[in-house]
């Protein structure tokens, strides 16, 4: 049968596992799409550099037109990342009808309505399962196993590098930079770690998945993010006694046509299944109106768990064209995205305060949530072993984000209260 | 927009929850598919019967053929269960064109492939996500999410009524007769629960799983099975001590073209992701030779969940319809079953021994181990709080099957062995 001949931009860590599995799994490969599948050409930066894998030379490009305008290559398999650039060979190709299969999330997350639109202007798939959650087919899961569904919330721990981060702390009790400092020894963490542990890989991340399972069109300016750079080893001392782990969660939560989404640390209930999700593993939990809990585990980045979904496209693409229906399946966000105010966004809050050690103080403190009919779930007060003050935490039930910054507003302005040292959303 | 119209065989549990889905997320189903979904004719055991969903008089029949036979009807949904008849039913359907989705783990395990061919003779989907694991898309994953891996291992939590009875004995440390009992008062367990019970309900799904996961063909007389009417409280509670939890788990492994499926109560080590997968809760566990260690957990049972599967097929059948792709992704298994010998099955054992209480014992035991190769990773001796033997707890590496039946076989011989006790195989 006639070959499928892929082009590849990009020959990093993942594009060497994308080369590994298509040829090392090749009888798998050619038992479900019943053709051949042969990487025809690969952009790479420096032609003359050695390399884990055996490629012959000739098949090597520093030129990405050369494998962009190749006429023989169908399919385009994009690892190489990068925004602006990269978003121009893309369009480039689909105007020359080449499918696109992307690992790329800083791509769509900022661009990807316009390639879609691009897409199925000219009949053409975008597939982008491994953009989110390497080796978890999470972006089928919403937008097939789900379909029938209304999906209410979408909740995922959907960056390594922090979960490793977070975790470490967790278990061993550390500091935050001697683990960030370890983390980057053993390469789980970038030389400039920002875009990880300030939360804006989750962000780009959570609006893609927040896109799919809400149907609206969620940009990443829509994403209010925090990252872990602030978490102390005490706040998830606190946490654990009082039964949770603290997690840097992406949440994206639907009422009605509401929708909000977010990306911060948060204290998860013990038993809820995301809390023991350790080290470098992501999982997504999407609760479903009609299926209600659900959760997806697995490798979130690698070389080959990313090409596994990588390639799982790359088969979905040649399937498609074997049937001619290619670009038919793109999925169209049909709602109109309306935010929810900071009135509609409500959640537990976990609330760690140092307060004068006297009289009549818990009441005072107390007396302000009343005031703003936040009602309280525990309070737990102690010494401060490290100064005079006393210590208070609180766990709210379920409180408007605009009532609890009302709360904490007023605080800022009480003598009896020292300082506000943490304020976490709870969930689970 | 043409409306596409559905029949549907039974107005059960399940079939209830798919009128519910399709009547009550119509936005989100017409969204997707840009046609109204309309159920038009449904099969029941007694039209006069009181329901707790209103539907028009007229849309109901006793008579299949009347579904089956309707001349407007596209998709069938098959949610009456059986097999023989049921079979009967199918086949007439697919013989005039019509499509089918079905949530029919029986029917799929015992005749999956005589179906599925005809189905491709005549061009028409059968899809049966909901025949495991009820809620979660599992089918979809192994089909198309893994599609370019090579999936060595699939561990299964497929039955929620034993894993209900499992958890409950292991938390409370009840016995198993009185929590069958509570399982049956709370409905969570058939009068009659032996196809829950001794495995052959998990065994069907883990035929269905393991056919599609190593593309060959795996029928259920395939699978070795185990239930757990023989699991004792004191047992779960030497697992504990050492870290395990019993569950039933469905085990299909491949080890180059050699596969095995069993069925068994297992010994799974704490820190692995299934033994917290508690109460009616399922998972299933894929391990790919690319991807590494994957879990997808979910509601394996219920109206809804099982109902949202169902829809998902559902909508899938009516995009392949409006593509005029349906019949083109029958996954066909493309690879000779070969199965292993017990000699070629290798896993950790837990073996729980009464012996006689003097010196030499366990020299002799562990000297038989020796004999057939079987390494110990650990070994604890104590008295017996019940009568004046010892017992013996030995947990091995890995070890054949045909090794350890040896050793067993022997041990059976020795005068110093009271009772061989328990038999576990141990994962994690």
């Amino acid at each position: 049968m006639k070959e499928i001949k892929v082009g590849l931009l990009g020959l990093g860590t993942v594009g060497t596992g994308v080369v590994r599995i298509v040829e090392g799994h090749h009888e798998e490969l050619y038992g479900q799409v019943g053709s051949p599948i042969v990487i025809e050409k690969i952009l790479v930066q420096d032609r003359a550099k050695s390399r884990s894998i055996a490629i012959s030379a000739d098949k090597l490009t520093e030129d990405p037109w050369d494998v962009i305008n190749h006429p023989d290559i169908d399919v385009i398999v994009e690892v190489m990342g990068g925004v602006e650039q990269t978003k121009t060979y893309i369009l480039a190709a689909l105007e020359q009808g080449k499918h696109i299969v992307t690992a790329n999330k800083d791509l769509m997350a900022v661009h990807g309505s316009e390639i879609l639109a691009k897409a199925k202007e000219n009949g053409c798939d975008v597939l982008y399962e491994a953009s989110v959650a390497g080796g978890i087919p999470i972006i089928r899961t919403l937008s097939e196993g789900f379909s029938s569904d209304r999906i209410t919330k979408i909740m995922g721990i959907v960056n390594g590098t922090t979960n490793y981060i977070l975790t470490k702390m967790s278990q061993e009790g550390a500091a935050y930079e001697d683990v960030l400092k370890e983390a980057q020894d053993l390469g789980y963490a970038e030389a400039d770690p920002t875009s990880d542990v300030e939360g804006l890989d989750a962000a780009r991340k959570m609006t893609i998945l927040s896109t799919l399972g809400f149907h609206a069109n969620v940009s990443l300016e829509d994403v209010e993010v925090k990252g872990i750079s602030q978490v102390t080893k005490e706040e998830i001392l606190y946490g654990k006694r009082l039964g949770y782990e603290v997690k840097l969660l992406g949440i994206a939560e639907r009422q009605d046509d509401f929708i909000s989404v977010s990306v911060q640390p948060t204290m998860v209930k013990q038993s809820h299944p995301l809390a023991s999700v350790n080290g470098v593993f992501n999982a997504v939990y999407v609760y479903g109106e009609a299926v209600g809990e659900t959760m997806f585990y697995g490798p979130g980045a690698g070389e080959l768990p990313t090409a596994t979904s990588v390639v799982a496209d790359l088969v979905a693409v040649v399937k498609n064209l074997k049937l001619g229906v290619n670009g038919q399946r793109v999925p169209a966000p049909y709602k109109v995205k309306k935010l929810k105010t900071d009135e509609q966004i409500a959640s537990k809050y976990f609330v760690l305060l140092h307060v004068a050690d006297k009289a009549g103080v818990l009441a005072q403190i107390t007396q302000v949530f009343a005031q703003f009919e936040v009602s309280l779930e525990s309070v737990l007060q102690q010494p401060n072993p490290n100064n005079p003050s006393a210590e208070i935490i609180i766990i709210t039930h379920d409180a408007s984000k605009a009532y609890m910054n009302q709360v904490l507003k007023h605080f800022q302005g009480m003598e009896v209260i020292d300082e506000i040292k943490s304020v976490y959303r709870v969930e689970g």
